[in-house]
């Protein structure tokens, strides 16, 4: 699918994709809607003010306010069927041969108004999180870590087979990428023996590869989701960074819309506990089948490639994760958050954490410049980045998450 | 402190209190705030809208569109100084020798548009909670359930007198008083020995019983909070039922604000740990001092009152807990929600679960009309209320918290 905009050949942000944001610029300081084409951005308030969706007959035309919001809340809102198609328009609006010319592609006057290029716009959370539950789905991860604190025939809780093991985290610590943070502070004990904790900055910092699922329509108290129909509750994902000792969530900012993902898809993890009937689907490629990288870049320069890991690490799918939180008849809101725990394979070099790659911190791993790692230290950057298909079919990508943790603040 | 409006002698609402709600009425079905006050609400927007505050000169005068905002968080933002200038303000516009007849007591207009028995009013979630934690700091329920679950040797967790242990809950799954539950289904294992979980209506629905308390000011990701200073990020109180095995949160509507409770505090539970610096306070009175009731009402009608205990059975205060939230660097936001855990004394009569007063579930509770319970069975109903202070002086009272618990939705 080739674009009359001019999109690099390895762009995360092919035609094949169409994330949304929410951005902000220097010229127009109000946060607005927003989706990354190639190595530009389409303002959505300005483009529906211009009538840019004159075209789109599956939109319910007395919703169009929803692209003059500060947050894509009450687009996601709006369900998946309207998110389909709202994808599917823009694919039509930027294609060589789109069948709206008159629309964008030949309308100077609007293209100068709304194609900013995506460098000049500052990006900001996509949506206000009502709640953020942070699944555990990543077995190798439960089951490497578990090693690790209660041994090899201890590893797994009983009950991990069984269901979705959650935990609930804060909405009000998530940030996007790009934030800096501080080292934070806490109560540890010294040692293991130790009677007495202390109080320091915190000196095992980790990383969490994870990916992030944001709910499009929510569900009633005391109306469980089923876990076929739990699809239509997705509104898209993104990459996220679950810095560990902090409770700080971190993600690229662009939201890559379930359909964009639906050719991206395979089996996960094997399960030998069957599972109960609310928890069985019907399909069998309900893993997403996302690349996954993390890198380190240190204080000095040096980036180092620490891992590279399929999505598919997963036991549980998004749709079991969904009718597993609302099968007590828990209610789900739009902008919540679920995340998807630690993804990580079992070889070196492609577990999300340090805590798997030095074995709980008894080994270093090697980075360039001969530099070595077994937690994270001052002035170390992570950048997490993922993408789905082929450059040549246009790549789904999620640009970049990255974040740099900086000193503890003094304290007395 | 008497009253032009004729206030019952033993209200909850006296001019003592002031507390803080949304309302709606059938006339006028959009949500706004409201000040309860013996048997009426004042409704705050057609207050405002009708100069009501023309005389409160501590009021910043371009704020006064936070009464006509469906929730009180942008209220609640203004902070502790002009929460206590309305509080007096609104003492001042009832008390029977009130210096502005003129603003409400003599205003018959007025008086028969804002002024709306209680009994008309629907009450409404007070604020919109971005974040639940829930801590822990009742020690002796921790203790008891502790010596259930592990034994008198291993009772407290090692850190429990180090720290205010918390869990983060959801905001999706509060409610307000008055709203029917139903019994949630989950997996559970059948008996201790079993391997296999079974998916089944919840059969040890418990209670709770817990004081809430609500952020007013929030502070900067990075910066956290004085332990010393955190009595200015306090908004308000509500009484909380945290239904057990839901994570259901319901809580009475009204709001009973910091500056109303400041004159009932003590001492909480003695710890013979030394805090940590950040959690050091200077204050001895820190604990709040209110009386508390749970009362259980079968399908049958039989109304017992099965815990009487005071919320000074607490090792942790607020300015604590708030101090300990944020040491990390976590931010806190206007309006969210911190639970007390539960508040229980040692004796039979006083504690505030029936995990507790059935030592497990090993023995019954015995209710008026013969009846007896280990557990809630459907069609009970709970009722928690609080209050401080003397029938003389003016009650500080929260009203009550009902809730009932009907059958499990049906499911295959």
């Amino acid at each position: 699918m080739a674009s009359w905009l001019p999109i690099p050949f390895k762009s995360h942000f092919s035609l094949a994709n169409i994330p949304f944001g929410i951005i902000s610029t220097s010229a127009e300081p109000t946060h607005r809607p927003a989706i990354a084409i190639g190595q530009h951005v389409l303002d959505l308030s300005a483009f529906a003010q211009n009538n840019g969706f004159s075209k789109l007959a599956d939109f319910p035309s007395d919703q169009l306010n929803v692209f003059s919001q500060t947050t894509l809340n009450d687009f996601a809102a709006l369900g998946r069927p309207v998110h389909r198609a709202t994808r599917a328009y823009f694919q039509d609006i930027f294609r060589q041969e789109t069948p709206y010319p008159e629309i964008l592609k030949d309308n100077d006057t609007l293209r100068k108004q709304a194609l900013i290029p995506i460098g000049d716009v500052q990006s900001h959370l996509p949506l206000s999180i009502g709640d953020y539950t942070d699944f555990f789905a990543g077995r190798n991860h439960a089951h490497t870590v578990g090693t690790l604190f209660r041994g090899a025939a201890n590893a797994l809780q009983p009950n991990y087979n069984h269901l979705p093991v959650a935990y609930h985290g804060r909405a009000s610590s998530v940030v996007v990428s790009g934030t800096p943070l501080h080292r934070p502070w806490g109560q540890v004990l010294p040692n293991p023996q130790a009677k007495e904790p202390v109080f320091q900055p915190c000196a095992r910092l980790d990383i969490e590869l994870e990916l992030g699922m944001f709910i499009s329509k929510g569900n009633k108290l005391g109306a469980p989701v089923d876990v076929n129909n739990a699809e239509e509750y997705i509104f898209g994902y993104v990459l996220m960074n679950d810095w560990s000792a902090r409770d700080i969530q971190q993600w690229d900012p662009w939201v890559v819309l379930a359909d964009a993902l639906e050719g991206f898809r395979g089996k996960g993890l094997e399960n030998e506990v069957p599972p109960k009937k609310y928890l069985e689907e019907k399909r069998e490629d309900s893993i997403l089948d996302i690349n996954l990288e993390v890198s380190i870049t240190t204080a000095k320069g040096n980036k180092t490639k620490i891992t590279q890991v399929s999505s598919q690490n997963l036991l549980w799918s998004w749709p079991q994760m969904i009718a597993h939180h609302s099968v007590s008849g828990c209610n789900l809101r739009t902008g919540d958050l679920l995340g998807s725990g630690t993804i990580s394979g079992l070889e070196p070099g492609t577990q999300g954490s340090l805590l798997e790659q030095t074995m709980g911190g008894k080994q270093f791993v090697k980075l360039e410049g001969g530099e070595e790692r077994k937690f994270i230290q001052d002035g170390d950057s992570i950048t997490i980045t993922g993408w789905s298909g082929t450059a040549e079919d246009g790549l789904v990508g999620f640009g970049e998450c990255e974040g740099t943790i900086i000193a503890a603040v003094p304290r007395d």
